[in-house]
């Protein structure tokens, strides 16, 4: 029998609320999308951070995004051996089965991934560096990244890092053959954002100038 | 040069719309989470479904909660075998990082990622057996639940499925070290959801019926 | 031949511009709603004048609403008489084919239709009282809601007309047999509104305190 | 009281969003478009298709278009028999009282309604025959378009259906007297266009070639 345990009540109290308010106030449309399937324009791609709601700063409502989150917005590199790739499979099917029009990169400030990243690479963090360390494996996807920010002032260095994990994911992103054949077509657009969860600030990564800069 | 394009006007007109509005409203919150961290009191895993927003459900805002979604809610076993695992990663940060006190795996109706699980494992979806395809070596990991649901009468085997991937998720939770290190010390507990879209129900895996079970 | 003439130059001169930067931001999403057909959430029904962009105030983007935009925005009853009625026609398709989840009425203040009708009622406009005129028969529509607000202090008038042409409308949406099912049904929502066009206010009918209140 | 509910929250929070910055900043505009009312230059007629925003294609802003939007941009022929005529109330406020110095009517690729017309008159279709259709006597006007194509080769005889309801409508249009005379003494000009909603292509009927082609 599964180790599970009954909801916490004040998740089942706001349940109850969300039931009788939004849900009443929604209802036909949710009922809808569950009748008719989901067509999102977009897919998201952003951190689990507690402190990141992808949602939010767009406005958007159910059915908008398909996201992804898993920590430091990642991608890996396309790599068809067999093995699980969760978010391999997510990207698949977006671009595949939805056929989502963009694939946004939400990376963010304060980002703990990152600031492990950045410590196992430097050298202070050499628990990251066993085998056994899901997130230091997870974090080696953004070693490139790392290389090329490790001679950024150490002021700096995090928030450059954390800017790399959007871009190594755009760059892995164009090594799965059905992004770049989506891309090529132009039937689909990827994206490079990164706020700043403290100030609400957003920015984009700017193909033609080469940085991030305000939306 | 990454791939990016700018994003859309409307993106850009609904963030200066938020920032305006919910960002002023939530400054003082926002600044404290980035300065003194996130302090989630749970994660979820939930699936990429566009239609699937935990957040609403639990009317939960910035820094209430650790979220990875992932295709069908899914979690592997643990293997700490050197190789990249985005949900183990995040599921260990979770744990061992955050301290998280509950881990919260909400499934949901109409997933197309437990359909394709259907279809591949009756014979019905030919491309999902193939070694590239991601989805499908994604949802091998849900082969157990599919085992135990395959007799079901048709008509109510994927729903069934679906809450399969719930259970084999908390199964395979149980086999990482240090989640079961925390359920046994009582510092975490494991929670099994189950959501209608359409009609915004909530069910969960009541341990001592061993049944799904409206909240 | 048709009396057609080439487009003004400036109109031109715009579409160029927009095809050169706009078009080629959304032209993955343009062409997906191209491919797969249009999912709109929701209909609205507002008012032709140039100062009513229904799009701009709810940050809406192609795809997300089905227009329909009359003088005054009014529906007139269910009149199954196999005549030409190009608003019953719209809802119709809305309802029936597309499904949305939502029919907006937006209404308007300084709304010319609405001003017509007020003079039309009080015998300033013996013109649009005319079999001929186009304008006074549609606007006979809002005759109930004259009635409403006839003694209504002068200064007043107007803007509660406006205010009808928005609840007349509702009336007249649920005799559509369609309607009235799908409404029973839970499958589609009324909502009316009423903007202030310079002062950018929004109000909507409370229907538990029977009164236009701001959003 | 009439059936209406409460608006959705998204929207909700999309008004206030564009309340605080686009409002905001047009403010001076808005406040003069209300107080010395509209002056808009084109009248344009297109159909109610989440993916036609006339606005959009042409860069316009509020107080620039009088905006008829029904299926398929029909305009139905001069018929002044006192009944309700919304598209025909449409045209005349536009031009006896705003004096509008174009008609521009805009077709569409991918048209619901141009493609109910032809599976309706090729037989396709037979609850669009009856009586109580609204789409079906709508589309009614549209008949003499379909006798124009219906030799057209099957692959592009939407299509060609689809300039027809611009033609169709120019012609109508000419059939009111004051369209008629206003043309006559050139204050007035009329546009046929087509738009393309995948490759955002846009054709204007050219009178000399008797086609539509590229702008």
């Amino acid at each position: 029998m599964p180790q599970a345990r009954l909801l916490p009540a004040y998740l089942v109290q706001r349940y109850h609320g969300w039931k009788a308010t939004t849900y009443q106030d929604n209802k036909s449309w949710y009922r809808r999308l569950a009748a008719s399937g989901q067509h999102p324009r977009a897919m998201v791609i952003s951190c689990c951070d507690s402190r990141v709601h992808v949602t939010s700063i767009f406005g958007a409502d159910e059915g908008e995004f398909f996201i992804h989150r898993n920590v430091a917005n990642l991608v890996p590199p396309y790599t068809p051996d067999g093995q699980t790739h969760g978010t391999s499979a997510a990207v698949e099917y977006a671009v595949t089965s939805l056929g989502v029009a963009h694939i946004v990169v939400l990376g963010h400030s304060n980002c703990g991934g990152v600031k492990g990243c950045l410590d196992m690479c430097s050298g202070e963090a050499p628990e990251l560096l066993e085998t056994s360390s899901f997130v230091g494996r997870w974090m080696d996807i953004l070693r490139p990244g790392y290389e090329r920010v490790k001679d950024v002032d150490a002021a700096f260095r995090a928030r450059a890092l954390e800017k790399q994990s959007v871009l190594v994911s755009i760059d892995n992103l164009m090594t799965f053959p059905f992004v770049a054949k989506a891309v090529e077509e132009e039937s689909l657009t990827l994206h490079g954002l990164w706020t700043d969860v403290g100030e609400g600030g957003l920015e984009q990564f700017d193909p033609v100038r080469g940085e991030f800069l305000p939306v």
